[in-house]
This record gives C-alpha cells, structure tokens and sequence, in this order.
C-alpha cells in the first residue's frame, strides 16, 4: 500500500490505491477544513504534492493539477501506487477552537421570559423510599419488594424496571437497610424505573438542556429540585471543520462512515461540555438522569446517526420530524445511561426543533391575536411569524458569520470577543469593548453589527460594504483588488496577531443579514401585512450578549420599527430546552407548536431572490421602508 | 509480579501477589475444573506444586499442603511474591465436552400433548407493507410515511420505533419502491417496530425456544409463521467447570468477575448453539426476532447478571421472579438486536420458569379435578403436584448424573450414548443398545436407568448398589476397596477407553433417584393423599429418548403404579417454551400457573432427611410400595 506523508507535521498513513488524499488525511491524523463538506467547490482542501503521483479532478481555479508543486484539492485527488508527500498550507490547517473557555453569560437566560409553569415536572423524578427486610415465606423477590415501597409512595402504577437496575437491587437493598432513591419517568400507566441509588438523593435532581447548533452547540446544567443553574457552556459544533452549513454537511455525510464520523463529532462536542458543567460543578455526570436536546431537523439527524441525504433532496422528506424518547444510553450522550433523551419535534426539513423551543419564550406561543414575529439568527436562519390563528415559519441560508465562522478573525461572543466598536470618522482607528475587558482575541456576531453600522455610518464603506478607497486611513491596507481593515492591530490583541477584516469578509455579514431580512419581508408578502404590523418582534441568536438595536437597524438586519417593539432574546432554543427540562407541559405546547406551523419552502418563491439581491446593501436598496436610517444618512 | 507456570502445557501468567491459582489458571488460559464452584470442598482441582512457594489453607484430605510436591486445591491457594511451577494432573484439565455432536431428536417434541391454540399469536410478527413515494408538500416524513401504511394495515395505534429501525428507514423506503416488511411488536395502545426489511418476508417469522438448564441447554428453532420446528440442538451448559450443580454455581459467582464469567459462559452456550440451528437451516441469526428463554431460578439470574447470593442464603430472596421482556441486544442473545426476550416466570427461588413452561404441556395447567403429578428430573428437581384447586411445588438437588454430569461415562441422550442394556445373569457380559445405533462412547441418562435395574435384577449388585463380590466376572474389576463395571469393553467402544462404571458412580445415581422419590414422598404426605390418588404422573427430563418405565420403577426412581399412569413428556421445558413462542396466551398461562404455585421448602423438613435415606435403596427400604418389584424379587 502506498504511503502518504503530509508535510510540515511529517505524520503518514498506509492506504489503499485510489484512496482520496482527504481520507488519508485524517488516517494519518491530519486535519484538513472542508468547509463545503468535501464537494470541491470552496477550494479550502488545496495541499501541494511536494513529491509522487496522484490523480485529482480539481475543479478549484487556483489548483494546478499536474505534476511537482502542482496545488490539488485533496477532496478531489486520488493516491495512486506510488509514495506522495503532500504540503498542507497553514491556513489549511484547522486550530483547535479559538474560543473554547467557559465564558458564557447565563445572564442571557431570562427567566421572566418564562410563562409561568404550574408545577416543576421533570420527565424523571427521584422518590426516596425505606424497602423492608426480606422475611421468610413472603414470597417476594427484591424487585417485588422495592415495587411495593414504591406504590406506597406513588401509587398502585406498574413499575418496570431497566436491566441495569435490576442489576443493582440484590446489594442496594441490603446496603443502608433498604434505604433508596429510585429515579422514576411516568408513562401511561406505568412508572419506568431508571435508577436506584443508595440513602436519599432527592435534594438534587439534575438535568441539562442542549443546544445542538450548526455552529455553536450550548449545555446548561439545571438541578430540577429547585430549578437552579448550575453552570452553562458554549462552543463550536467539531462538526464545522466538515462544513461550514448544512448543505456541506450533508454532502459530507454521503458516504456511511463519514455520516459516522459527523455523529460521533457532535456527540464528542456535547459530551465535552457535558464534562465540563460537571466539573464546573461537583457532579458525575452519571447522575444527571433527564435532557433536552433542540436542534435543526439536520443537526439531529447527525447526532442520530439517521442519513440526512433526502432533506436536501426534492421533495425534502427528512427520516423524521417527532423522535421518540431514546435511552442515552443508544444515543451515546455521556449522562446516566437509562436517562431518556427529548428531542425537540423538527417542524420541516429546514426548520427544526430549536425553533419550537425557541418560540416557547415567546408570545407566539400564547393565545394572543396580535401579530408577533421570530427571527432566529443562526447559521440557518429560521423566521416564524403568526398569533394563535396562524403561525408561519421559513428558514434561510445565513451562513455562520455572525457566530464568528467563516471569519478570519470571527469568533463566538466569548472572553475576548470585541462586541462593539467605535469608528472615528476622521482618521478610521476603532475603539472596541471587548467581553471579559480583557485583550481582544476576535469579534462576535454583535461585534460585527457594530462595526458594519459604524463603518457604513462614518462612510469608511459604501451601501455596498466597499471600503473608501478615496479617504486614506492607517488602518486600511490593500492585498491585490482587495482591501482590508484592521480593527485592531497586533500590538493589542491577546494573540499578537492584528484583527483584521478584509472586504470580501464584510461582503459575507451583508449576505447573511439580507438573507433574514428578505426571508421576513417575503414571509409578510405572503400574509399581506407590512413590519408596521407586527406587535413584537423576537430576535434570538448567540451572536451576543445583547443586541445593538440601532446598529442592526442601520446594517438593515432587522426592520426600522421603534425600539420598544424589540426583543432580544438570546439563545432561545437554549432556554426553550430548559423550559422543555423544567416542565414536561411545555413538551405538549411544543408539539402543539409545530404541528399548527405551515413551513413555506424560499427556494419555490422566485420573488425571494430579488428581494435577497435588493436586501444587499446597507441597509436596503429600497430606503422608504428604513426612513430612521434614511435621516441618518442625510445628517452626514 | 511473580510468574505462575502450569504443566504440561507450560503456560504462564504474571500476577499479583495474594492472587489465588484457580485465577492464576484462568489468566493462563488452563482450565481447572472446580465441580464445587471453587469453595474447597470437591477437590477436583488439585495441582501439585513443582517449584517456588504458595500459601495453602487447603482442606481436602489429599491434599499435602508443605513443600515442594505437596498437592494443594487451586481455590484455596494463593500465590506469594517468588515464582511458581504447578502440575496439573491430567484428570483435572477440562476436556472439550464429550457430546457436543448435533443429535438431539426432535421426535421428543410431541405437539400431541399441545393443548389447541386458538391461533399463531407471537409476540413479534411481520407486517408487508407498501409505502408510497414521498410527496411534495404532503409536509410527512419517513416515520410519518411508514406509519399511515401501517396503520392501513393494522389499524390506528401508535408506532413506536426503535433508533436502528429509525437509521435503517431513509434508504429502505427508497429501494424497491417502497416494499417494506416490518415486525412489530404488540403493546397496549402501540406497536412496537423492532425490524423493518425490504421486500416482503412475511413467508419466514423466526423464533427460538431455549432451556437454559444447570447441565444441559437445548435450542429450538421455528418457523412461527407455519409452526414448523426447522432445527433443535442441545448441549452442555458451558459453566458446568464453574460448578456440577446450582448450589456450586452460587458459591463460585461469590465476585464480580466471576459472576460475569458465567453470566458470558451462559450467553456463549446459547448462542453458539443459535449459530448452530441457523447454520443448520439457511436462517441468519439476525433474521430470528423472537426468543423465549426457560431456566431455573439462579440460570436465569446467571444469564442477566444478577447476583444470585441471596438465593442460596435464608431468606432466600432472589432479585426477580418476573422478568420484563428485555432487547436481545442488552441481553447479549445473538438475536435480531431489536427482539424482545421473554423469560418464563420464575416461582420461587429454587423453583423456575423451567417448571412453569413444563406445566403447560400437562394436564396440570387445565382446570381438571384429578390430581396429577409433575416430575422433572434434571440437575434441580422439582416436584408439582395439583389439580385446578391447589398446586404445591418443591425442588431437591439430584445431581447431574441422569445428564451425564459426575460419572466419568456418562453423557447426554446423544449419538454413541447407550440407552438401553441387559446384563447375563451368569456371566455379568453386558448387550447395549447405543443412540444412533454406532459404536458406544458412553451412557445417559436412560441407559444408567436401564443397567442399574439390570445389574439388581440380575444379582450384580445388591440393594445398596454394592457390587457383588462374591461372583466372578471378567467385567468386575477392583482396585482398592472400590469395584468397578465394564460395561464395554475397550475394543468395542468409540474412543477406545473401556465404558467403566464405579460403585461410587451407581451410589451417584442412587442419590439422585432417591432426592426425587423421597421429595414425592413428602409432598404427597403434605397433602395428606398418596401415589395411588394421583391419575397422571408426567416424567419430565432431558436424560433419553424415552423412559423405561419398568426399569425405573424397579431403581425406585418413580412410584411402582400401571403403566397407563405414565406419560414420559422429555424435555418438558423447552416444549412449553416452544409453547410460548408459538402464542402469546400461553404466558397468561404460565404467569398464573406461577402465581398459584405454593412452593414447600424441603429443608424446613426434618422428615425429608428420613425420606431420603429410606429411598437411598434398590428399589426402597420400605418394599411395600413397590409390590411389583416385591414379587420379582421373589421370584428371582
């Protein structure tokens, strides 16, 4: 077999002829960004065949196919039978998560958002009971015996037991003379028990909440017992350096080992965090005995090891939109292995669960005959719009630049993100706010509202996001036709590397806001009401810490409506989860939720194009319907 | 860590100090019998020390627990910190069972005593289904699709799918155009979908019954679909070299690693034996989505891996005697993973679901007033006997002897077994009748049955089972004070080594006929009626093709009644499992016949000891109850 040495790490791998270089890559344990999912199309696999022959199919205009030296898309080149030496540029190269400290606000969950819950209902509860010694001639064996403390405590139900339990009642009903804790999930009719622990652990009842996001994947750590955060985590999906949306997921997961590979990636990810909240705290996560998941309809089928190739396909028909409760146990998320995992329901292929869970803090989740909209600024993009008679939902391609990918300087709003910024109209330095007051490392989502808002306002860039080149500016340089921004420069930063952004960057932020922005104004078309319609406006997303109304007004994010209509309210499927962990009523809400959602598909409204191209400028091409904006504009 | 090496295979382990041999051994991968279950008191597993220093607290009388050469039991020995040299005597290491070969004959499963089933009602069966392509805006998706087709088919439940099936859907609903066959499993107000395959396989809905005994594992394959038996194997339960007998098996399961042990050597028996039956047809194990396993009390514990400690200690409190259904999967059953496994409800801690499925193919389970009586001779006893107003039960240890266990020739009703033999009076040469009709390679169950009551007939030996010495015979031998039978010689058998029985051999199977009569006996005198009352007695046991009835009345094995009393029903326990397979309303059955059992505890007893002693003699002490055998005595 031949051998394959990747250049500078000098690690190598023995394959097979034909093997793709990308594959032998990760055999040799070299990590290379396939940002489009490995179809050839973003160029970013490029390595140089330092010495050997391959055979590539490039398609990437800056890759030369023949010979020494030639660059080759290692998505596209195959190894032939001879030795290959391949060079990966260092770009190419992913670093570890540049933001994976545990810096999260668990100010952003907001419990006032919440609506009152009746009760505090868990899927599963602990009961402490005292289970009698054995007495000669009762005839009960130790399940029997436990099942009938229990039904003295909850009831004449069925109780039914998983093996492990079972397992572990001959020595845990002796132990501390019949002294247990069983964890109980009520199903109709019957109690299922999930756990048994010795003495009396019902003072802590712990669950987590996840947020499974293209980009960035949240876990909050909750003692049910007394509805208490305990810690909260965020970070980036692993999944990423496999594709950067969905689409370039899927298209990597069409081969059954590397849909395997995307699995295992989102369960390293969630797992990692879920270590880490436990060690935030003083808990095993063995005993975390209930979770929530919400994500969309693809982040799931990932996580579930389920083929997402048809969600991509017409007619878009995922494997499954209502996933019943698996053990995690099956599902390999690392909390006690009976546990049972709710998923949030998807509502369509491109919308998911952690819009239902998002909207649970909302009014649209009320009887309310206002008309309220949601807007759900991630890497898909999912908009609702409706009041108890209708409920409409779409779901866009934002890409994740506003969770810091595909940014060179991006990052999530984390310790040392710049969340705001000043631009000085006279000579173009910034001053920054950085997260934590600490260096900046690199900018988050609200960062990069404030920038463009600021930029765009002190004319350092046009409506187009092109920057002045007829203003000169220490903090303007120019590579070729493109031109660059340093908004910090090295001497600054926490890395002694300048924050920089270039316009092609810039051009990515406006892609992604035009594309909410167009997907609201379509949804609206198709009702035939205007934004002076809307009640409330819910804005969610982990792009920040809060929101800068004004900035995402001027950048033509969001709508021009006075400020009070607004609400941030942050990771919304975050908290929906936790009000999923919390209650099991929220759970009926939510499937009421999704199954009254009437998804319109963007891609069957060719109007839908014409309005993203106008929606690509700042903030509007159309300045009637951003008259705030359109007065600032003439004051300058 | 010192060096232990084993002779004559010269295989060495590397262990901790305090470490005992027995492990020692089994780290070495030489393997020690321990018919006691490693307690000390069998000394089956001495070993002789060649070289280096152990610490012994040996208590058996052959062993020399000083110095170099002495012998020690490797289960009381502990390894210091200087190496060892020990010498297994060839006795001791495990020969591959003697019998493993395939005959087991199927003519032992008579449907004729199968009550009528009203229909063929398994708990997994299959559904042909065809699912329509997926529409445009119809807004279903996989689940939902194979859901309505379903529902078309078996009516409105809900369908609850397992993640396997989940993962398997997206690619089997698009191949051959939606033709799908899937199993499912019956429960109150859903289905369960276990399996899903492609095309239509509903002609081949595979099951297995299994007994699970003490000594010997049988397996049943069957084609649910048509009722058709397709294979049955028996053999030896792997875990007899932890331990001859149920008690044994308890003491050695006395740590977890070694309760895993036999939970492992329990699963490898039965599913090398589900290998062997689909080898033996074209079935692949996976296609099999039913199983109903029947055991003993402490097999069943053993296989789930539940301690069974507390069986064997007052109050004699197992964990469980009502198993839920369990996956194959978490079971370990090399089934499809997805199966459910049902497992006879146990009675009482000694006795087991074994018995319970037995009782279905008697009259016992019908609402008769005659009283019958139920006896199934294996390694446990156990004893039923009732009429549909009352229904006692008891269980004795008989040892494995009718199976072959404990007598150097003896094996199971398999190929080469003699079965049957006449002894000549004057010169005590032996004619024998083998299974299979080949050359003998040693006896069973029914033959030891046959050539006991020959040899007594025949004044071989006398009513203690002392060998006659004061005859000549070229098939007697000595050495010591012990007499030894030939009963073929070398020249004439299979592995050419004579088939030898020894007076300590016959005294074995004395002990076992008696453990039965006597617990007869005493139950009967519980009830306050004797063997004339009972209409029916129904022999069960894995030990023959048949029964010689008058053989076994004349070793006083069973009550000297008329034949037409009788009914020899095999293996009674795998018949009824078949039962269950085949319909789920025999496991309404089988769980009140459980629940109705009242179970009488030999050793509260005093008298049973009498009993027992009395019944240790050809046919009894007390010949009055055994007037045929009174009158050929006298004629003799």
């Amino acid at each position: 077999m031949p051998v394959v040495t990747f250049q500078p790490s000098g690690r190598t791998a023995s394959v097979d002829q034909g093997t793709e270089l990308l594959d032998a890559a990760k055999l040799a344990n070299v990590e290379i960004a396939t940002p489009c999912g490995g179809k050839g199309t973003c160029g970013n696999c490029l390595v140089r065949i330092v010495s050997g022959e391959v055979d590539s199919n490039s398609t990437d205009i800056l890759a030369e196919t023949k010979g020494k030296d030639a660059y080759v898309q290692a998505c596209r080149t195959k190894v032939l039978d001879t030795p290959v030496t391949a060079n990966i540029p260092e770009q190419v190269e992913i670093k570890e998560g540049k933001s994976t400290d545990a810096y999260v606000d668990a100010s952003l969950i907001r419990k006032e958002l919440f609506p009152k819950s009746s009760q505090l209902a868990p899927l599963a509860f602990k009961i402490y009971t005292e289970v009698p010694e054995p007495q000669p001639e009762d005839g009960f064996s130790d399940v029997d015996r436990l099942t009938r403390s229990l039904q003295s405590e909850c009831g004449k139900k069925e109780f039914i037991y998983s093996l492990p339990v079972i397992r572990s009642l001959a020595d845990m009903l002796r132990d501390k003379e019949g002294k247990v804790t069983a964890t109980l999930v009520s199903q109709p009719g019957q109690y299922q028990v999930i756990n048994v622990e010795p003495g009396d652990s019902t003072s802590r009842q712990l669950g987590i909440a996840v947020d499974l996001g293209t980009t960035t994947v949240s876990v909050l750590l909750v003692d049910q017992s007394i509805d208490k955060i305990m810690a909260i985590r965020a970070d980036y999906n692993a999944q990423i350096k496999c594709g950067l949306d969905i689409i370039s997921r899927i298209n990597y997961a069409n081969r059954a080992d590397r849909m395997e590979e995307l699995r295992l990636l989102a369960l390293k990810t969630i797992n990692r965090m879920i270590k880490q909240v436990s060690d935030d705290t003083t808990v095993r996560p063995e005993e975390i005995s209930n979770a929530v998941i919400s994500g969309n309809t693809t982040m799931i089928h990932l996580l579930l090891g389920l083929n997402p190739e048809y969600i991509r396909l017409e007619p878009y028909t995922p494997t499954i939109f209502e996933v019943p409760y698996l053990s995690a146990n099956e599902t390999g998320i690392d909390i006690h292995p009976g546990s049972l995992i709710y998923i949030s329901p998807a509502v369509g292929s491109y919308v998911g669960g952690d819009i239902g869970a998002g909207l649970l803090c909302t009014d649209l989740s009320t009887d309310t005959d206002q008309v309220n909209l949601f807007i759900d600024i991630g890497t898909n993009g999912e908009i609702v719009v409706g009041n108890s008679e209708f409920l409409m939902t779409c779901a866009c391609s934002a890409g994740p630049a506003f969770e810091g990918g595909g940014i060179d300087a991006g990052m999530r709003a984390a310790h040392g993100a710049i969340e705001r910024v000043e631009v000085d109209k006279a000579t173009g330095s910034v001053t920054c706010s950085t997260i934590g007051d600490v260096s900046p490392t690199g900018i988050c989502g609200t960062g990069m509202i404030s920038l463009l808002a600021n930029l765009f306002q002190t004319g350092w860039i046009d409506p187009a996001g092109k920057i002045n080149r007829t203003k000169k500016s220490p903090n303007i340089t120019f590579s070729g036709r493109q031109a660059f921004y340093t908004i910090v420069p090295e001497e600054e930063t926490s890395t002694s590397k300048p924050i920089v952004i270039s316009e092609s960057e810039l051009a990515n932020i406006i892609r992604a806001k035009a594309a909410i922005y167009s997907a609201c104004c379509l949804m609206l078309d198709q009702i035939g009401i205007g934004f002076d319609d809307i009640a409330n406006v819910y804005i969610a997303g982990g792009f920040g810490r809060y929101l800068d109304l004004q900035a995402s007004i001027i950048i033509g994010l969001i709508p021009d409506l006075p400020p009070e209509r607004f609400q941030y309210i942050g990771n919304a499927s975050l908290m929906g989860s936790y009000m999923l962990l919390l209650s099991n009523e929220f759970k009926t809400k939510q499937l009421n939720l999704a199954k009254r959602m009437t998804y319109i598909d963007l891609s069957k409204y060719p109007e839908y194009m014409d309005q993203y191209t106008a929606a690509q400028f700042l903030p509007h091409t159309d300045l009637s319907n951003f008259p705030t904006v359109q007065a600032m504009m003439k004051e300058n």
